[in-house]
């Protein structure tokens, strides 16, 4: 079976270094657009084919120009080959605009068989299955194609989704592909995008993302993943956006801070 | 007066995009070799010529091999020039290989006037001149001379430094430049790296930087910054350590995180 993600995301070579993706229209978030975390999945999997080593371990990305729907063009670049860990740079351009530029380092989890020590629990989730879904009878704007894609889990509704923004810019959920697509690496460097921003709890806009930073710790096993997200700081229309992201298992899969700017 | 650390990070053109600098032997760490932040600063330094706006705002750095003491060269690229930010990119090079590659978002905080709202509060320490030099007494190995550019000031002395590291991997404390130089956004480029890793709380040795990146969210006042610094998740011998940092006046002006390997 082919899924929604896989395909959207896929990246064919033309020339060295060069490789056409097409930008579809089914991964719309609050502002109408294409989520900026879809270009740069799709930009980090064409870079993954040229790196000798098979996991996105670092991926940190700028964003230059909102994307649009449409063909685009990966053009990447080979940095550094090493014995543990091998980085490379991707940059997605369209109608003659660079859009994003990513510079991502790639390993093998495989390999990676240090010592592991936790100082901060994951969410205390009810099961998805106890848990509501926040989207139920609400009536969302046009156009977020993005909500067929991922779906979300929490113990209860955000204030904002009903009109009264709680003021605790926070949040602990669960989220997996609808399709039955299960997570893996590549689909962290998207997922960590797809959470409706903190500071509407805090009565503002959707913010734009300037830059953002996804740290993936392992190949998360099958099925929900636990998600916490939280903004502790604005300033002067500035905020960070954390999200750490556990797998069905329990074990931390991934870390992302983005940097956003208020509208 | 001139300032070490103005000396030190100084770049000059040599030609289009190509800068020289000289990376010398007073910001050695833990592991006796150059910090990356302070080839990290240099090559922002350098960009930041080139750039429309004066301060950097999210820088982001892969390390891909140490830097050593000695001539480096920097290479710096103009990605997008716009109206509130603009970005570029940085390589620093030493004998003829790359050693770290960052991509930096520069912007000018004076126009900088959106909401601010703080839902985190910056650390409770007792004024510098209450706590206690955490290296006072303390015989540290030779060639650190990074300890003889910046001063740290905490509530107590950490377990490590003792020779009990105490299970906790975070830490609240005050730092500066001991030459008197005051902190600005460049410097803060480089002060989010100066703190011993927090895993040397859990009994590890000094980690590897990976990947880091830096958001800086002001022009700091004058004076001592309060940091706040934590690891939380140790996955496989990988961790995160972000470090938060509050100038003198208890405004938060930066935020780092960075991806390190245990050894």
């Amino acid at each position: 079976m082919a899924y929604h993600f896989d395909c959207d995301t896929e990246a064919v070579p033309r020339a060295a270094g060069v490789h056409d993706v097409q930008i579809t229209g089914r991964w719309q978030a609050l502002h109408g657009a294409p989520l900026g975390s879809y270009a740069l999945a799709a930009g980090v999997r064409a870079l993954g084919r040229q790196m000798v080593h098979p996991e996105p371990l670092a991926v940190s990305a700028h964003f230059l120009r909102p994307v649009e729907v449409g063909p685009a063009e990966v053009r990447t670049e080979i940095v550094r080959t090493g014995r543990r860990m091998a980085t490379g740079e991707a940059h997605v351009w369209q109608g003659g605009k660079e859009r994003l530029r990513a510079v991502a380092t790639f390993t093998d989890f495989a390999e990676m068989n240090g010592r592991t020590a936790t100082f901060e629990d994951p969410p205390r989730l009810p099961p998805p299955g106890e848990c509501v879904d926040p989207l139920a009878g609400v009536t969302m704007p046009g156009g977020m194609t993005l909500l067929d894609r991922v779906e979300f889990r929490m113990a209860g509704r955000p204030g904002w989704l009903g009109g009264a923004p709680g003021g605790t810019p926070s949040c602990d959920f669960w989220m997996r592909f609808r399709d039955g697509r299960e997570p893996d690496a590549l689909a962290l460097v998207f997922l960590w995008d797809v959470m409706a921003p903190m500071v509407l709890e805090i009565g503002e806009a959707p913010s734009t993302t300037l830059e953002a930073t996804v740290h993936i710790r392992g190949v998360p096993a099958p099925g929900w993943l636990a998600c916490r997200v939280a903004t502790s700081h604005v300033t002067g229309g500035l905020c960070e956006e954390d999200m750490d992201i556990w797998d069905s298992r329990g074990r931390l899969v991934a870390q992302s801070r983005q940097l956003t700017l208020l509208r």
